[in-house]
């Protein structure tokens, strides 16, 4: 038990603790007028009096839904059967149909207002776009079947197709990019990079939706696989992690001057990229069924069949 | 206020997009019939009829309880003192005999019907396999705490202990690991490598539940890090940022040939590997007390005490 | 419809099932009795008896708030107009107050408890740093202005700035270090620390609190970047994925020998430094204007406007 003195302390601190918080707090009516008055300087950005965009709730939201109608059974909470199936998928389709056309709707009238054009056929053309997008649902169903192969294939440490299916983040950042790819090419804008960032921060993969990449393609381990926006990748290619297709280096104004022009490589049918290499621009062509070593620097092309690989260097041995 | 004319222009476009929501929608059934049928495409991927599997929601869950029984204190949303210990604690793990028997239950079943097996004794089994887990929690605490001291000792930027267990993704991998391969090595299916790859997505660091690795193992800054299912690490071992712990080249239909054979490196005690380096192969053996710096590419053993170091590669100065 | 024998059957398994249950669950007392014992080994670590410390649900809470405050409008769920921005903000602030004055207290009583310390003015204390803290913000969004802009000037595939504020990881990173980096200089304890691990999970950049870093920063990718404790930066320095800002190569005891010493590189204004790239050490002062190319490893000085390359590796073509 506290004796009085020890009370009587406790109270005195309790009582300059509230003080305290009441003089401090006092202070911040003229803190955020200075907030305020900060965010109308021109130099700083905001978004105010501006449409909302996709947040990356609702992104994932949209993303979660796509899966289980990719892969269904795979990622639902409740066993699905041969007779639910079409219940199950029915439903998914519709609630999808709604999240995905608002956010399209959202994604077109923040880049409407941007251009400061008038914006009357965006609801319109964000159902056309949803029912666009989910017509294309079987294909890219087929397509990601050919990406899962391609993994159990490759990777001796998998067990089951399943596993790949439940964990394997190559998969993961495939399936996003294929999505996002699928609303790229109509044209949606920002909806496909929030998708792509999204996978990026779970996994590591950084594949910008508009490279355009074939089936059974593999990205095994994954972190810090770079994939650049103009980047064209065959069929049956399989990457490690940290590969980089990317650009040649670029001056400090390179932003402005090279925005639309092809600057990433292209990689033909059945390659293997091991990790940590660096393929660079778009005059670089590595033809089919080459294999390009480990930590492998390059930014020429090397003709079908070609094995690429970095001469031992040197170690020193103390 | 609006005019007239406005608010009937306003009235026509909210029409027209009603209208247009409805004729797009009405095209949904058709496109629901195309996804159910391109489900039972023999070469796409499907879950029907199957076990559940463990939800990456309940991993999580899993491994959150398991962070605060294996730090007590350090993750509770209340404070724990040497009173209320026991109880905090009996009920954490009463909880979590029931959440890790139910998915280890459900990792089971789901194996068992992949070979058509009958699967009487899962429920029994999951029961057996989560006791033994729970028992092996006080070895595991004893051998994590020589992780965090290894961390207090490697990293000059550690101000204490306790920002190494709050903060450090090396110490949450390696806790991951550490649940991961007790429950790999008691055989049970999938869960490992989903909470594998559950930590592989939080920090970068991707360790497979099969490797061996002794006490006293740390990892600094740790994204890209790989290692891979059949390494083996001795005590007392350091690595940086991007190392991989790899296998060799693997032609097109490596998967099948080699799952289940040893692939992966060898390093002995009190070996530090800095960041970059790529240590490939089930032939290469990293002698004790060996130092291995950044960026090194090896597929040959090295002796005990010996450090190697790439040969400075010639830089070009404009 | 099942037959009678088929449900003796399931009622027997359903029996065996709840009978190996109670079976094991009475075996729980014992471990629970033995992981509480285990949880007393002086070799291992607990937190009882001690501070609660920032929660990571905590720190995630208060960097959304900080990100609608900072980039108004962006990352609202409401629109945002000229009218509301004040009201907005003026309650977004106060919250904060609350929420940040709480946790900087929880830092603060958590490392007095830890010397022993008595603690009576941490109250006082906590709400001193966040006003000082919220004080700061106008200044912070002015840089992260110049942040924006630089990504925008440096990435090609960048559509608006707009893009760059909502999906960016390389901002995200960016702006979660000025805020850590004020808190750390406030001298704020493990706070920092806990952001910095945050944003470094969500994007794979790791950039230490302590490091001081000039305005017009652009990371690009980003996954892999190490940027260390007393790294300096000037201004207009950009970087691109698995770049490393680290310390030279550590004995086994450096901890406890080089705890707050200069141990990291020197970037001046306007350098370029491209993917994979390491600079160690703090005797490494890159002189402004510079461009480090792709893969370079470096633990020397360069004068301003000095570009270096990687001497063209002999590659072997097969």
């Amino acid at each position: 038990m506290k004796r009085p003195d020890e009370i009587k302390d406790t109270m005195e601190v309790c009582k300059a603790g509230f003080e305290s918080r009441t003089r401090f707090r006092d202070q911040l009516p003229s803190v955020v007028d200075r907030i305020v008055e900060s965010c109308h300087d021109e130099k700083c950005f905001e978004h105010i009096d501006a449409e909302l965009i996709p947040s990356q709730e609702s992104v994932i939201g949209i993303l979660k839904r796509l899966r289980e109608i990719l892969f269904p059974g795979y990622f639902d909470q409740e066993s699905i059967d041969r007779m639910n199936l079409t219940y199950q998928l029915g439903r998914s389709v519709d609630l999808l149909f709604e999240m995905l056309s608002e956010q399209i709707a959202h994604s077109m009238r923040h880049e409407c207002l941007r251009y400061d054009q008038p914006c009357v056929e965006c609801v319109q053309l964000s159902y056309e776009g949803t029912l666009k997008f989910l017509e294309s649902i079987p294909k890219m169903r087929l397509v990601l079947a050919t990406d899962v192969r391609a993994a159990y294939e490759g990777d001796p440490a998998a067990q089951s197709y399943d596993e790949i299916v439940f964990s394997y983040p190559g998969i993961f950042a495939i399936m996003v990019y294929r999505i996002a790819h699928q609303l790229f090419t109509q044209q949606i804008p920002l909806l496909p990079r929030i998708m792509s960032e999204y996978a990026h921060s779970v996994t590591g993969i950084d594949i910008h939706p508009g490279a355009r990449i074939g089936e059974s393609f593999f990205i095994d381990h994954g972190t810090g696989v770079v994939i650049g926006e103009t980047t064209v990748i065959g069929k049956n290619v399989r990457l490690y992690q940290g590969v980089t297709l990317g650009a040649l280096s670029l001056p400090k104004d390179a932003g402005e001057r090279l925005r639309a022009t092809r600057r990433h490589p292209t990689i033909e049918d059945d390659v293997i990229i091991y990790a940590g290499a660096t393929i660079l621009g778009a005059g670089c062509v590595i033809g089919a069924r080459s294999v390009i070593g480990g930590n492998v620097w390059m930014t020429e092309s090397v003709p079908p069949d070609t094995k690429v690989l970095l001469e031992a260097h040197r170690l020193i041995y103390k």
